[in-house]
């Protein structure tokens, strides 16, 4: 597997748009749509909370009836979410757009949103945005990266990365786009993820493997502990890599699992890195805990920590925060045995043993932490596993994103 | 039961000193005594984390072993938290101390500290603090209020509450005091609570009324979510009101359960009212709930959102972030059944209804939100179970209060 530049067109037969539709932003492209040359099997994963987005109940009702997508339609600035029949109304009136200028059936359009809440979608502004989308539909990395800026909101960066690898001989590409920052409203945010591969293999695979990777990719990101209605990521994969059609889990689905967790994991972080206000991403690694399950709980807890991260901003060594926040998890440990250590590009110090401080140097440890990519390691010294997390410091921007009166 | 003014010198027999020991702080008494002249019955509940600081230990096994204690020695500024061996022993020798200036064996002195972890405590500041405050014992308000004082950290105003009821014709008396605000160090906060009592009761029973009131009371405020490990609350009954020892839960029983929670109820939400930053208190009551439990579980996910409680700092009506935290509580419901209503002494309107945003006002809504104790009133229309959750607005002094390196 190798990483390569590029995103959500970088695989074979994916083809991309966006425009500014003026859904609520002015001047800035607002509406992305991906479009496969040939129907593509599609998995999906959503969010878990109650209440959930007209988006979301029009994706999952495909993913799971249809056996092949083959576009999908992304605005930014309204979510669709607390909209009610109307609001599921839209979903299939975007879809059907999206028939009328490109012959590809309502029932194969996914669609995502992401934005206010229980606000409506101006619908002709949607079908004008379709319409225009399906006439700039290109299989290149400018419009790959022109719809990764398209669906931001209070995102600072787009977020896009690709991987390729090689089954029967053949080329394979992995690429995908995502958006973080927040929850929503007023921000208008809210996790998407879509990832395209060309790769041939089947619908039950492809789903096994996005369901399976999500758990240690987007679920262990963090920015603010708020799980958003909209939350979706979508994995189309079209086939037209050439390769034999993967229907077991042999070498070639391993190789595949690899290239879809690097591209998943890098899009994760990125989110987390450019987290609401954050000025860095802070990351806790878990290690030699007794099991994975342990592991996973122990360094979200410490990254969802909102003194922690306070601290992080702070560039300040609380090492008491991180201890607090692992006693806290749920886990059960012997303080006293453990081990932390700062890490980052300046460095690496331990930072508390045997129950209580250890002698390292607080300027040491400030240098550390003044790192745009911050490293707390756990060394839980009970067994062999290990699982790292992943969210952004607490800061003022974060507080001011938030509490600024939607306008 | 009648509220009255005072503190945890209320109830008769009650003393208490503070004194400015100068442990951490300069200028600003840190250390505070409660005694009672008898022997008192102790109740006591204990953080849940796994991390436990050195106080709590010796308080756990003091509160599981012994009959009676009969002085309390509290200081701020170090929370003797992860400080090992050592830490303990200065548990110890702080109850000796007390021995030495008042004859109580020392088996019989809780002890509770709050501040920064890992650092340890000056042993001869704390033990010449105790010889200071064993002479300056009083019951009165005064003193009482004082040591309300000594206790805070990044509080900005002392917690007391009082209450009283009669039994057999005497007049009980409950009183206590509380610090917050947030978890540890660097700003040094934990919460603890001191109450006392002049009735005759049973340990057992005292213990019981104690663990079972603080399930709605201390546990179900939320400033930042990060569990501390210094967490207690002390509950002492001298019996010097002279009633009939209450061995059962009889009639008697309830009069006192109430007065209890009266006290606790108060104490606790001023901690969150006073939470770390905050400009105001953030009630949130779900009426209407299938299972106490439930009713529960969701006021507590609402308080604890970040999103929304920075929503509260702007005076925004972000109702979909409500919502949003409601359907990741955990809890099954149907969103379009649901009522939501804010609520405060500005007023009360009704927000969402019937799955989408009810037809209010921005301006009325911002009125409401504008008062420094809100309300967010989730009607579930599913039973009659219901529950309130206290907590505060995330603010920019919140970042500001735990960014700032330690000093």
């Amino acid at each position: 597997m190798e990483r390569i530049t590029g995103g959500v067109t970088a695989a074979k037969g994916f083809q991309a748009a966006a425009t500014a539709a003026g859904i609520k932003y002015q001047d800035r492209m607002d509406m992305a749509m991906i479009v496969s040359e040939a129907p593509a099997a599609a998995a999906g994963t959503f969010t878990t909370n109650v209440v959930q987005a007209a988006p979301v109940k029009w994706d999952k009702k495909i993913v799971a009836e249809e056996a092949f997508a083959q576009a999908v339609v992304i605005n930014a600035g309204i979510a669709n979410a607390c909209t009610g029949a109307e609001g599921l109304e839209y979903c299939k009136r975007t879809a059907e757009a999206v028939e009328t200028c490109l012959q590809i059936p309502a029932k194969q359009v996914l669609v995502a949103s992401t934005g206010v809440i229980g606000m409506q979608l101006p619908m002709e502004k949607l079908a004008r945005g379709v319409e225009t989308m399906a006439q700039g539909l290109e299989h290149s990395p400018a419009n790959g990266h022109q719809a990764a800026c398209a669906i931001m909101t209070t995102d600072t960066k787009p977020k896009e990365a690709a991987a390729v690898f090689e089954v029967d001989g053949k080329t394979v590409t992995v690429g995908g786009m995502c958006k973080g920052s927040g929850m929503i409203h007023p921000n208008m945010c809210t996790m998407l993820s879509f990832v395209t591969t060309d790769l041939n293999i089947s619908k039950e695979l492809l789903q096994e493997a996005l369901k399976s990777d999500i758990q240690d990719t987007y679920n262990m990101i963090s920015v603010d502990g708020d799980t958003s209605t909209n939350d979706t990521v979508l994995l189309l994969a079209n086939g037209m890599a050439g390769n034999q059609k993967i229907v077991k889990k042999d070498e070639n689905y391993q190789k595949f699992l690899q290239a879809l967790h690097d591209v998943n994991e890098t899009l994760a972080k990125k989110m987390a890195g450019d987290g609401e206000g954050a000025t860095a991403l802070f990351e806790t690694k878990v290690i030699h805990a007794d099991t994975k399950e342990h592991a996973k709980i122990l360094a979200k807890s410490v990254i969802c920590s909102s003194l922690t991260k306070a601290a992080i901003f702070g560039h300040d060594a609380n090492w008491g925060r991180i201890l607090c926040a692992l006693g806290y998890s749920g886990v059960d440990f012997d303080p006293e045995a453990i081990e932390l250590f700062f890490q980052s590009r300046s460095g690496k110090i331990l930072i508390y043993q045997n129950g209580i401080a250890a002698d390292y140097s607080e300027e040491e440890a400030a240098e550390i932490l003044s790192d745009q990519e911050v490293t707390v390691l756990v060394d839980m010294k009970m067994g062999e596993e290990e699982a790292a997390a992943w969210g952004c410091d607490l800061t003022y921007d974060y507080v001011k994103i938030n509490a600024d009166y939607r306008s």
